[in-house]
């Protein structure tokens, strides 16, 4: 049983430990499916960043003598689920971009909702160390989710992804 | 298979319909175990939201002439498995409602991923009264992922959730 907000922080970030080990595993997979060489890229800079991210949860776990292990985050199989699904689904191309983007925006909203809590837990824990890490990796998923999503919408002066699977 | 993103988009909304529907089920129970008021009225007042999101699913896909039946969203499935497991983890109390919101805040949050793919999937096909119907969800979502987010933090005058579950 959890029974106070320190053991629920650090049941939160075992479940953040598990989600990043499973997107490690699944990223080379979506970089591997991507034609787009900006959104191939994306995915191998974001796999870069995944590892970081993963190191950060255990730096903190080393910290409070803890060990990182021990969770299975059902969300992230479910994503990372729908996401296969959705490769099998279509054909290299434009369409297959737009499913990984729109995959991958989950991915990351779902991170940085996850990161927030752990941050918010952490604040009021006054572990003012682990706030510092954790918010790095809040920002890292919010430049990858304007990154992505940047591929998939275009700008002023190109046109993205989206516009592509739909000529 | 989907070869286009006229499909992409129609695949994407009938996920979105599965996750609602999947939502509906859960947020009685989650309102059930909360034990903050304003966290349960937060949860009974998202319930009658959601149901308003899927409605106007089903008006996107009844102005197309097509079912919205038919996907069923693995992601969602986890989110809400990870919830329920995470009841069971905790006594009724403030530990109970910060979990409670933790898991909330990551359903917001991949609504508002998918709701963000799909409306930006609307505007290239040029399907505005879409695009109007699903900014409309993606606003309540929003708005429900900052009132839960406020009951967990607190303001200046008075202390949050987490705050009870440290003590």
């Amino acid at each position: 049983m959890i029974t106070n907000l320190e053991q629920l922080y650090f049941d939160q970030l075992r479940d953040l430990f598990s989600a990043e080990k499973q997107l490690i595993e699944a990223l080379p997979e979506m970089a591997t499916n991507a034609t787009n060489d900006e959104l191939r890229d994306a995915f191998s800079n974001h796999l870069q960043e995944t590892r970081t991210q993963k190191d950060r949860l255990r730096q903190i776990f080393d910290r409070h003598g803890l060990n990182p292990e021990g969770e299975d985050c059902d969300a992230m199989r479910g994503l990372i689920k729908e996401a296969g699904k959705h490769i099998t689904d279509t054909n290299p191309g434009s369409v297959r971009d737009a499913v990984l983007i729109a995959s991958a925006n989950r991915v990351e909203h779902y991170e940085i909702a996850a990161y927030g809590v752990a941050k918010a837990f952490a604040e009021c824990l006054g572990y003012d160390d682990d706030v510092k890490l954790l918010h790095e990796s809040i920002e890292e998923e919010g430049n990858a989710d304007d990154t992505i999503t940047r591929i998939a919408t275009g700008g002023l002066f190109r046109s993205g992804v989206n516009e592509a699977a739909a000529r």
